[in-house]
């Protein structure tokens, strides 16, 4: 089934339990938490404490994308904050199949993120350990930015590879999705869609409704 | 004058304007801002957008405290995002009077921390360029650490070592400062005063005012 | 059309100004100009003071190689000191993507460079944001250095990848070109060749002119 | 006796041997040879092939200022180009005394030099192995700047440092030297004096007889 | 021919030459010898010096493992202590084929070691410069882990690459062998096997003579 | 009183637990247990595994010399591993003070070492936590290296400075220190003597002996 994760970049910090809450009764499943170091992407968003915070307003499914250099220094740390999913970046991990198993050993789902230029071969022989591929489709570090057309074709790949392996992994979409595009992407293969302005801007709880007519 | 700087690392990220405008109502001038990049300290706190979102809930001063590796990437940003004061590290910076620089032609207040294991003296050539000075009275990284009995001895060489120059600067202290502590703080050279679980835990107004009666 | 690139690595610096109108007066579209950082290769060669000097001298195409760490923080300076064409390396990006945006942002034309041990499908989701893709024929870092004779197949394979897709990308050769090689490296699919020393040293003029008749 | 270092990163790079050679003739002693590597300061210069054709070009002292990190790995290398003075940062070496054993082991000239902000007392263990100390007088990076006035209380207190002890050093000043200023720079107990700008501009033959009746 | 290379990581250290005389009379041809870094890998092992002690002691194949950051700057000095085969890992290597000629340089067999999460395509233009391919079946940095079993498909992967091009270079398996599995390792493709724990517990000389029967 | 701590970098690794004993039944109270990274220093010595299997094997004082960039991430590891003191170097933290306060949780004792060019007053907020500081006398990364004179005078400051406190710490000193030079070193303050080649080159036994012979 698809599901919406909106992304908290995208919303007011000033009032974070207050939107939260109201994407969360219009039903989205997930939230999109953007952690960013300043290292790994050029700029620093949010931790721990934002976290933290949240995890008490909510039980909804916490999608934590880790935009951070050599991310097992924090797993534990994230874990325990309350993540339900850790997305860790190809490119910041050089012991990959380590950096997996200890997000499993925490007893969290893990997910592989590629950046728009990393071909999904790369995830060979850790496919099997996912429970999701979070599939770039704008480069990491800031929000509003425009979907990168060729992003469909490389979700078309990705999800006949996924199938013809027989397997159950999910494939999230992140950057520039909106309801224009969101169709599309499904279609290319994608189930769990992140979106941010599309989300936050506005009438949050009626875009909510509106994103999840387009997914059915 | 003494002034309180409550630092929102202690506060709840779920309802930040809220809180961070009871103790703008209770009187607090400044507002100390923990940004914390995982590389320079081992935790990530947030960054800009936390920042963005806080700027149009309060006039208060935007004390930006960067406890992240060479800051000089970043100040732009910061003072874009609505910084007054910008705090870099000595222990992050291998040019430190240009990043002091960039923080001037930014038309922001300038501030350098040191490390509780950081001599005065390492400011000798650039104490003129500052407007604050700020002692790291824990070390950086977390909240909620006990005050290091050794920095009132610092606070004093420092605060000696500026009157003798007929200098006019700001004494910042930051860490495990609390009711018990703040007048000797004070007595010691300190002018500047951050306070997070002290403000942040129970009747935040109250603790501010508690906090202005022992700092007059 | 072949092109033939100089690399300025091979020139007398004392009198580049000179020496450059020789190989530009010869017919040499092309500069190729290799900056290395010390970091990336393990040597420095030069950077933004040699470039802007000689743009006063010449208007041929600057074909300015990178050879340095995390290249987006000089795209800007390397673009303002007159490039053509900006090439980067694959192995010094972590957001290849954006790093490719960002050069045709400054309106310059883009390459991405490929060490010999790299193979050409990381190339899979860029190659249509690209105008150029430069097979290194030597691990950069030296002048005169042997050309890998691999490298033939790898041409090869990238031409056949390029046409198949109905393309119209340059491919330019860089490491231990000569005028023995220089016919089989075209057939291969090369069409922009760099060479060094086997243009400089000597009579420029007629080395450049025979180059060219191989070229044919 | 005082002497000038004229920095060639103020030269015309199209023609840099024709521009030493007037300097040369105009009794310049030193050259004052730029390195950087684009990660110590946000500039990359030039590095060896540069100063390997223009020792065949002069005799005078090649004054080479190393602003590159970790400079260890590479003293060996502008050793065997043509350095005679070999200046490592202070700011960007672990083991300061290895370093400058080194450089002695290369049978050349040693001399350490210290950003604006850096305190001289960082020297006190090594100054007898040194034979020059740079005092930077700009943050090291770009030419063009302007001098720091603080600098000339810091060359007293080091020439009163260096008197104390019976030591026979030079002191050299790099940045913003220029005619009008000179005097006081000297008089302050700099003796070799980097000059960029103030003598590639116009004249340079003249511009050196000028720097020479102010340095008397 | 299928070889044992007992890994001394498992080996009592206070003992050394005792515990490596005994496995060399039980007849295994290589020793394995697992230097770590602690920056490529989690844990800082051992180097030089217990290399250089053991080389007086036996004249097997010293197996050179090197889990260290950019190795370029320690193979010479690995050669000279007495290693036989020096292997690097791919996720260590900007150039890589480079850091092969290195050692070829230096007159010894050079294998490359890649992560149990890396493709063996990323061999493509190097296979044929090595004597040995190192197919990492735990995540390195420490002994006693258990064997990943998709190793077995990577294993027949690479068997059937290398003899698709007629080549004769051996794979080496390294992590959880035992002798319930080895049948099994070899059968896919193996022909060299590290063991520690398997080989160092308990009667070192027949666990040797146990692993022959099982590997003939 | 004073002590000898044999450092066993000068020590046969093929049979360590034998040289080990021998120095230990000769009365050396400490055993100087030199780990390199090959980051810190240019050099790979030795780590936990040595460490492990030696702390089998005595029960004198394990005085664990961290040469290790950022030693934080192992500190733990070195205290289960046995050492009894741990010495991390000023110039490889950031956070000094945090670093000291995490070998004194692990119930270990602490020491903090200063390469040759340090100044000692980088101690001044620290020194009241240490139990040891350990002046180098050559510079870290191998053995067998000349004692530099200058290190006397820095030994008799560091004295006079705890001294005139009243504090109680002990003075180590490590590098080119043998029985022409020890009662020189003593003298200028020092009370822990390291000794390498001095102490494991011939009789060791005898060597011990002559130390204290010298050392009373």
């Amino acid at each position: 089934m698809n599901k919406l994760s909106p992304s908290i970049l995208a919303a007011d910090f000033s009032k974070l339990g207050e939107e939260v809450k109201k994407i969360d009764q219009a039903g989205a499943e997930y939230l999109h938490i953007d952690v960013m170091d300043g290292m790994f992407v050029p700029s620093i968003s949010f931790g721990i404490p934002v976290i933290k915070s949240l995890r008490k307003k909510t039980s909804r499914v916490f999608d934590v994308h880790l935009m951070i250099e050599d991310p097992d220094r924090y797993i534990r740390d994230f874990a325990d904050a309350g993540a339900d999913i850790i997305t860790v970046h190809y490119e910041a991990c050089k012991h990959l199949h380590r950096t997996i198993q200890q997000i499993k050993e925490c007893g969290k789902k893990v997910c592989v993120a590629l950046n728009p230029a990393t071909p999904v071969e790369v995830l060979e022989y850790v496919l099997d350990d996912l429970d999701m591929v979070l599939i770039m489709s704008v480069n990491p570090g800031f929000g509003g930015q425009k979907f990168i057309p060729f992003t469909l074709e490389k979700l078309r790949k990705l999800r006949h590879f996924i199938s013809d392996r027989g397997m159950d992994i999910d494939i999230e979409v992140d950057g520039g999705v909106n309801l224009d595009n969101v169709e599309d992407i499904i279609k290319a293969g994608a189930n769990i869609i992140v979106a941010g302005t599309a989300v936050f801007s506005g009438d949050k709880a009626n875009n909510v409704k509106l994103f999840y007519d387009k997914m059915k």
